[in-house]
């Protein structure tokens, strides 16, 4: 299955099929190929990858980077940069990234910007980080202050590589799901148990529809400008700071995940929506073996001055909730519906 | 006087004026805005700048980062980076960069690039670094190994600042107009003493000159893709080079001084132009107080493998030399030549 994302000059395809073959075909004759990837990423898949280019004929070598979000950082930037001046990686060279989320930042700024084929080895980054171009690393101050749009030649997804996935982070990806089944079609209620089972074909198609409902975002938006990607972060603004605000202890699809929930209180406290989207998230939440309450200890106040400083906010508080028109921004919402919402998520506030 | 930058949503002006009152004219109404300067910069300078947003009413703090090759870090980047995290810098807030050359990258970057006015304080960066969004630090490896495409929203050059250069800092910007005389129309040769004096009128008019023939060369090549923005690194790869590897005890406009030196021996001993290219090179580069030959000690092996590593490469050397259709890029000149033009600056091979 291929999904078109169509940008002008920087139209590429994600390619979601049980195999790398399409990716050495995609790099015949370049020069010279990096693969980066993380500590995390299984063996056998980087040498799928391996086999691809060897297959193709193409000069490669492996750079392993650190894993989570601690490695995403600035100091690793300039390591990996560094290693890959070494290398001689040059413009019109490639960067093939594994499932590191700071090799699509490195290929962003490395000679101000050279080609990257990202190859995301978690459900999360198949249907999410991997496609659209967004690139970032973390400061101590919070999570992707630091980044670029910088767009990938192509994505190749290979569904067969999650079987090894370890359970929490497949988990997290479901997280993500979630939040495209909640901005419109349903498509992820009926194949809760097929999905948790980690079915190839019904994961191959979940995969090609959450990455087209991504690519459509992108397509209208690319550079987050007009508020159409910001549907993409439904659930987000608060998933963002509970991250921060547990060091990183939460995986992103569990944050998320609760962020989806806390969404749908706040809209219904607004009276955007009626309740049963509240009820509704819960269970499709919790059906997917997600977390649908903060973990114990986080403060209200800390988790508001997070998202003040978040990078969609312009000094307010901004979120993404549903509502009569759909998903979209809402700037400021009063603060006792903010209470109500947060104590509904078990945040004492 | 304006040069206007024509890059469709990504338009600006070049504005040169004895004054920074156009610059709060064009910030009114922003909520915030971050000075970024240098410990180089004149505090009188800094002064102007700021009383400029004063008297519109703008909120502003400066920060001020160190100055020199040194400086322009991946380390420096995440310092400002926290910095203007703490001071509150939002989407939608301006960095104004004051002769900082991080504080570009820095904005490019932060919250994947946010507003920048570059106001420089050097006839270097008047006449080219501030103009046309390549920003950049250095890896230990070499200069700008890291870096973004990232617009400026406008461009404020005030000649009077340049009276209280340090005399060195001043003849490093003359280098960079060599370069802009030597690519067509020589508008600098009949201005020498005029320059050399720093008269206001006279620097207003080359600044202006120099300013709009780069804005020609950065509409037609925006990313540095076509080979038309290539011409601006006439004299570049050498200098680049010679800076590395004196460690950058030579100024750019030095090195750069050097560079159209050599690539005009270049260019006469690969037979692309008569030898008075490069005895008109060299008598313009003199009269503007400025180095035709390398500093001692520097060797030619060191030179070439400096170079080849150089990002407008792709594995072999390629110079930016005059010829027969005018400058353009040349790759792989024969090593006889490139023999011939090291010794006629004066290094060893």
């Amino acid at each position: 299955m291929k999904v078109a994302v169509a940008l002008g000059d920087r139209s590429y395809d994600i390619v979601v099929e049980e195999s790398y073959a399409g990716l050495g075909a995609l790099l015949r004759g370049r020069r010279r190929v990096a693969v980066v990837t993380e500590t995390a990423v299984d063996d056998h898949v980087g040498a799928l990858v391996g086999a691809a280019l060897d297959a193709a004929g193409i000069t490669h070598a492996t750079f392993t980077m650190g894993e989570g979000e601690d490695a995403k950082s600035l100091a690793t930037v300039q390591s990996l940069a560094r290693d890959l001046t070494r290398y001689g990686l040059l413009r019109g060279d490639v960067v093939v990234a594994m499932g590191a989320d700071d090799a699509g930042f490195t290929a962003a700024v490395y000679y101000r910007g050279i080609d990257v084929v990202q190859v995301p080895t978690t459900l999360l980054a198949m249907v999410d980080s991997a496609i659209g171009g967004k690139t970032g690393v973390n400061l101590p101050e919070g999570k992707n202050l630091v980044g670029a749009f910088h767009q990938p030649i192509s994505v190749f997804a290979n569904p067969r590589v999650l079987a090894t996935l370890p359970d929490r982070h497949y988990r997290s990806g479901l997280g993500e799901i979630a939040k495209y089944a909640l901005m419109g079609d349903d498509f992820v209620s009926a194949r809760v148990a097929a999905l948790v089972a980690r079915d190839p074909a019904t994961l191959a198609e979940v995969i090609a529809r959450c990455a087209a409902l991504k690519a459509r975002c992108v397509e209208a938006d690319e550079l987050e400008r007009t508020g159409v990607r910001a549907v993409l972060n439904y659930g987000h603004t608060l998933g963002h700071a509970l991250e921060t605000a547990t060091a990183h202890s939460l995986q992103h699809g569990e944050a998320v995940a609760i962020g989806l929930v806390f969404a749908a209180h706040l809209a219904t406290a607004l009276e955007r929506t009626p309740p049963e989207l509240a009820a509704r998230t819960e269970s499709l939440v919790a059906a997917l073996g997600l977390p649908v309450q903060a973990p114990p200890g986080v403060a209200g106040a800390e988790l508001l001055r997070i998202m003040q400083r978040d990078k969609k906010s312009a000094g307010g508080l901004t979120f993404v909730l549903d509502g009569p028109s759909g998903i979209e921004r809402v700037d400021d919402p009063n603060p006792a519906a903010l209470d109500k919402a947060l104590a509904a998520i078990g945040v004492e506030v």
